[in-house]
């Protein structure tokens, strides 16, 4: 069961102008659902990607990255589950192009114009027979209203699809943001096994597009974890339509610069959440906050630490304030700036350390009601400068050795 | 249940000549256990320490380093479970002191030639009353044969003791080297929550015994993880007690250097094992083994990303040959040298991965077959260099979910 997240109702997700996206059945690795997938953009989109840092990247996020080089104008995403076409060299390199190349052919687009995404296990080879005899019903499925139903398809361990939309307001017309994502475990920041698909209908440049790109993702899905781990696969994809009547945004000084990056960051920042909320085996939505830092970067390694470290996992899953792993965690960051006689430490607001120590007035009553809630804020308050970092995580449970354990079976 | 290890037998956990052991129920956490040890060195004695790099470290740590600094001819160790004394200030720090004088009082020696060690839950204050009023008890209990009651008395989570002895031949006599540990979780490179204690009656300089120290402790206890975690109390100690009859070892050219290094690395390395193959919940032994790196760091780093990856530790426990995982935490090893499309990995010597991609000859029936066993060995070959490391690891199974949980219930 996700922490305090539903499926989105279908509602409340908006149609993007110049998307138009299908999924069906391609028996991948399971029968009878649906796992490939295509969005496909109106002539004149423009597309920025970001992909893992696992130096072992798929073959995909090969193929995306070097399309994405040959231009910025893309016509078409296609993303298959049950396969991750990792590890699989350069045959599963060359696959991954004669995807390309026989969708771009039924699309009569180029192949540089499509870009391949997989997700599911690695160290298999792709079936590209069974993809490739998808396209004609996947193209006759095409329509603008079936982002949910794309969420749905791209779900590998989630249990709840994931997808945000918003509206925000430019000086000409409301313009729209809609995204998805998928991903709930090897999730770890610089991008995890993770796919998130943002797309508007905004009048934008490809080079301001990819700024905002940058700028958001460190504060959203490069800020969560479930587990640590890196996977091979991860992409996340902002792709602009220009449709709406907006003045072209082309330059940060523009009056809408703010106003779409803080939109796309709202929806960026909803998906990784949710991928939180929906972590393999989560009972717990845990939001580590850093405080008055010397550096953003020792903020956000200490909040790494005290988020990959198995003793606070657990101890959290099991509602117990050992809160001392908290501490040895924070004394694990290999940062020089640390004074461990300032730490403050702060469970839901409730003081549990205090330069560095237990804190005087601390109540093992009031920490074990606060435990038992299934949102925890821990704050620290490093006290040695004003920088600040958040991170957020998972409990670990029972049910992510469970998840993971049966995951191929 | 330990993976392939039993308790010692008394009979193999060998006397040496100058160290007198003994341990008493104090009552610190739990009634009816020993939780309070001593470890009693004639005079003339020498000691090298190595301790946590975790930077909450302990009150005793601290302590232990301070008087370290002040010679290193040491008398006594005192030992204590059920609390860490971590996370606990000046408070903490002036308890571990005055612990220290009201023993050397006991003794008849000075409070620098005590050193304290704690273990137990972090964030806790130490029961100074607890502990002094039984000394006169423990001086009193003090004997030779003691090392396997002390090994259990110093355990927390472990399931049995750990303790080793060897006979090293040296040209005037045959020297004992007995060693005694303790950890199962908050097991990482660099000190875990781990004690361990090696006494031998060789005549050797400190400065011998210290450099001997450092050399052995990079391929033994700093190659072993259960999950990742750095305690604020791993200590690592030696002691000589120079009343064997063996020409001083003073030089590292002396004859005898290699010889007792060598008895040095074999208990070190039986203790450290131990830990492992007692790590929580462990139902599998993990050597991994990474060959023809560029660096020896550079094969640690990869050893250490595989060891530490949830998603590789919960396939081992599932025995699962979801092995494109392993793909994966090399990939995210942080190493420039890395050439994936050179990367062959075995798993007991199947090879399953040539090249960076699929073996042409991988067969998943007797990868399972192996993924079944209990003792697993994983070797990495990057073909890039000469050097190799080994670090070993536990599987990631329900158990450690539930013993550190459950914790402190």
């Amino acid at each position: 069961m996700p922490v305090g997240l539903k499926k989105p109702e279908v509602n409340n997700i908006l149609n993007v102008p110049g998307i138009k996206l299908a999924s069906v059945k391609a028996g991948i690795k399971y029968k009878d659902r649906k796992d490939l997938s295509l969005i496909m953009l109106d002539e004149g989109s423009v597309v920025s990607g970001l992909f893992t840092k696992n130096k072992f990247r798929a073959a995909p996020v090969q193929v995306c990255q070097n399309h994405l080089k040959a231009g910025s104008h893309k016509r078409a995403l296609l993303i298959n589950t049950g396969s991750a076409n990792a590890g699989t060299g350069s045959e599963g390199f060359d696959n991954a192009m004669q995807i390309c190349s026989e969708l771009a052919t039924n699309l009569k687009v180029q192949a540089h114009d499509i870009l391949p995404f997989s997700t599911g296990v690695i160290l298999t080879h792709i079936p590209v027979n069974k993809i490739v005899g998808q396209f004609t019903n996947l193209i006759e499925s095409l329509a603008e209203s079936h982002w949910l139903e794309v969420a749905e398809a791209i779900m590998t361990t989630d249990t709840v699809p994931k997808a945000y939309s918003t509206k925000i307001k430019t000086e000409n017309e409301d313009i729209v943001i809609t995204g998805i994502s998928k991903g709930s475990g090897m999730i770890c920041p610089n991008m995890a096994t993770m796919l998130a698909f943002i797309g508007t209908n905004a009048n934008i440049s490809q080079s301001i597009l990819s700024r905002i790109h940058k700028e958001i993702v460190e504060d959203s899905f490069n800020a969560i974890s479930v587990d640590g781990d890196t996977s091979t696969n991860d992409s996340f994809i902002l792709m602009a339509t220009n449709q709406a009547q907006n003045k072209l945004i082309s330059n940060e000084g523009d009056k809408d610069y703010e106003i779409i990056k803080e939109g796309f960051f709202e929806v960026a920042s909803y998906l990784a959440h949710s991928i939180i909320r929906d972590g393999e085996g989560a009972t717990k939505f845990i939001h580590i906050e850093v405080i008055n830092g010397k550096t953003k970067n020792d903020c956000k390694e200490i909040a790494k630490k005290i988020s990959h470290s198995p003793l606070v996992k657990t101890a959290l899953f099991a509602s117990d304030p050992n809160l001392g792993r908290i501490l040895a965690a924070i004394g694990n960051a290999d940062i020089s700036s640390l004074l461990i006689d300032k730490v403050d430490v702060y469970l839901n607001g409730l003081p549990f350390a205090q330069n560095g120590s237990i804190a005087s007035n601390y109540d093992e009553e009031l920490a074990n009601i606060e435990m038992k809630k299934t949102e925890i804020h821990l704050k620290v308050d490093l006290k040695i400068g004003s920088e600040h970092s958040s991170f957020w995580t998972t409990d670990l449970s029972y049910d992510y050795v469970k998840i993971n354990a049966e995951y191929r079976s």
